[in-house]
């Protein structure tokens, strides 16, 4: 990882950080409990890529800090309600999660199914709050696109594609390498994608600016899923922090099982190698978003 | 019930219908399921109370039709999601709703789960659009109070309080009138507040007159709330369409057990006086609303 991209990663992730906490308040009424479940979930660590992205991409728009931060805060919340309810023993039954507990089993299934929705409910109101930006017109758009990316037609349609695949075991819905790729780019792509633009809407960057940094967001997007792949088989378990080899356990079709191990790493790399080239129209200002194309290639969890 | 509120119910139930099921459309995709349960929870029936709600006050106050049935629609996917999530197996564990198996009897738990989210994501996107409205202020507006009605300090919220009453039996945290009361505002007050703001909001009416709306919408879900514990007691289950008694059995606190019948009956009734009251400021154009007083206290199911 270049020096720049380390030091960037750090401070943006304790400012992310930071403004979590301050989003997600401790309360000391009865329903304190959901909002406890929602601070274990959001402040627990995590690579916190996809909130890195949306101040990376800020930063090349002059887009004011507190703009940035509370879109970037936003995005995680929704990320982090999509990794608690996908933990759930109805979902992928994950016991662990960045080395501690599920939210389940740190606190309940029932706690758990109402701090997700909380997390994802509190995105949108942290979005749409005069505070995120001046304009209305920019904070209807964040919604609009962060529902988008999120939604049947998103996230969350990609999970039921994963889960339908998953109980059909090695016949996974007959998904070769186009229906897998389509399924991770609604399960994990579009809120990448999402947290690329995100930058670009904030600072009322044109379409075609907008259209590049998708582009780049699509191609590190499936790379970041093959690595995902690539590590539940050959991962370091001390490293990971959850449940691994599941996949394989359960015959389900990953890139790994599809291309096999080699072919596998070659897609990420072919694919980091396009992300960099969708960043052309950009100068020095894009040299973070380079940098976190070999950081997502090489990282070992 | 008033011959208008009747046809008046009928019409504008049939509309916003309509208007969901345009809304969550049924598409062949592997993710289909997905839409194919949000369509099962939503267009399965119900009252339809909170969209009603929107619809009649959007009369109020000039507000387009398709405006106002997107922003009903929103309200009502909010209402479904969360019926949704509470009938799970970790949460109120009901396996019937409207007369028909609960969402997650009908698919399985993690579709039901997928379907709430869903429904909840869809919601915003809904609102943020500008199909909802050419003001993006008035759409930021009514994502930001949905999404506060909606979140850990109201529908979540009050959900996580009455289960941790649920769960401590007889104990029920100590609720008493009071922070029953203050559990029933958070669960569902809110979201029938947002329901009588929403038409006043799309149509920028003043303060004072959101404010005369709100206290309305305050007393008007209480006393559909007391009505519910009374009729989980007195109710004919053939009209029910859920299961009954659930309460008494688990020894919970609701304002039957805390009250008495007679006096529950007396407070419904003077809520209702008192919401009526609150229309005041208003002539003949809020009918309507008065009208739903007596409905909701008269109510059989």
């Amino acid at each position: 990882m270049s020096l720049a991209l380390q030091a960037a990663l750090k401070e943006k992730t304790a400012a992310v950080e930071t403004m979590l906490a301050r989003l997600i308040p401790e309360i000391p009424e009865a329903e304190g409990r959901v909002f406890e479940a929602m601070r274990y979930s959001t402040l627990a660590g995590g690579k916190r890529l996809r909130p890195f992205l949306v101040l990376a991409t800020a930063d090349m728009f002059n887009v004011s800090e507190t703009a940035a931060l509370r879109t970037a805060s936003a995005v995680e919340m929704v990320h982090c309600y999509s990794l608690v309810h996908d933990d759930l023993p109805a979902m992928d039954d994950d016991s662990m999660r960045r080395g501690k507990p599920a939210c389940h089993r740190q606190f309940d299934e029932a706690t758990a199914i109402l701090a997700g929705d909380a997390l994802l409910t509190r995105a949108f109101e942290v979005l749409a709050a005069p505070s995120t930006h001046a304009d209305p017109a920019v904070r209807c758009t964040l919604v609009s696109e962060l529902a988008k990316a999120a939604g049947p037609h998103g996230m969350v349609g990609g999970q039921m594609v994963d889960l339908l695949a998953e109980r059909k075991g090695r016949d996974h819905l007959g998904l070769d390498v186009s229906a897998i790729t389509r399924m991770h780019q609604m399960k994990t792509g579009r809120i990448i994608g999402f947290s690329c633009m995100a930058g670009a809407i904030l600072g009322k960057a044109p379409p075609q600016i907008r259209h590049a940094l998708q582009a780049y967001a699509h191609d590190l997007g499936l790379a970041f899923q093959i690595v995902d792949d690539l590590l539940d088989v050959e991962g370091d378990p001390a490293r990971m922090g959850k449940t691994q080899g599941k996949d394989a356990a359960a015959g389900k079709a990953t890139f790994v099982t599809l291309l096999g191990l080699e072919r596998a790493k070659e897609q990420a790399r072919a694919l980091g190698e396009q992300a960099i080239s969708h960043l052309k129209v950009f100068d020095e200002e894009a040299s973070l978003l380079r940098d976190v194309v070999g950081y997502v290639l090489e990282r070992q969890s």
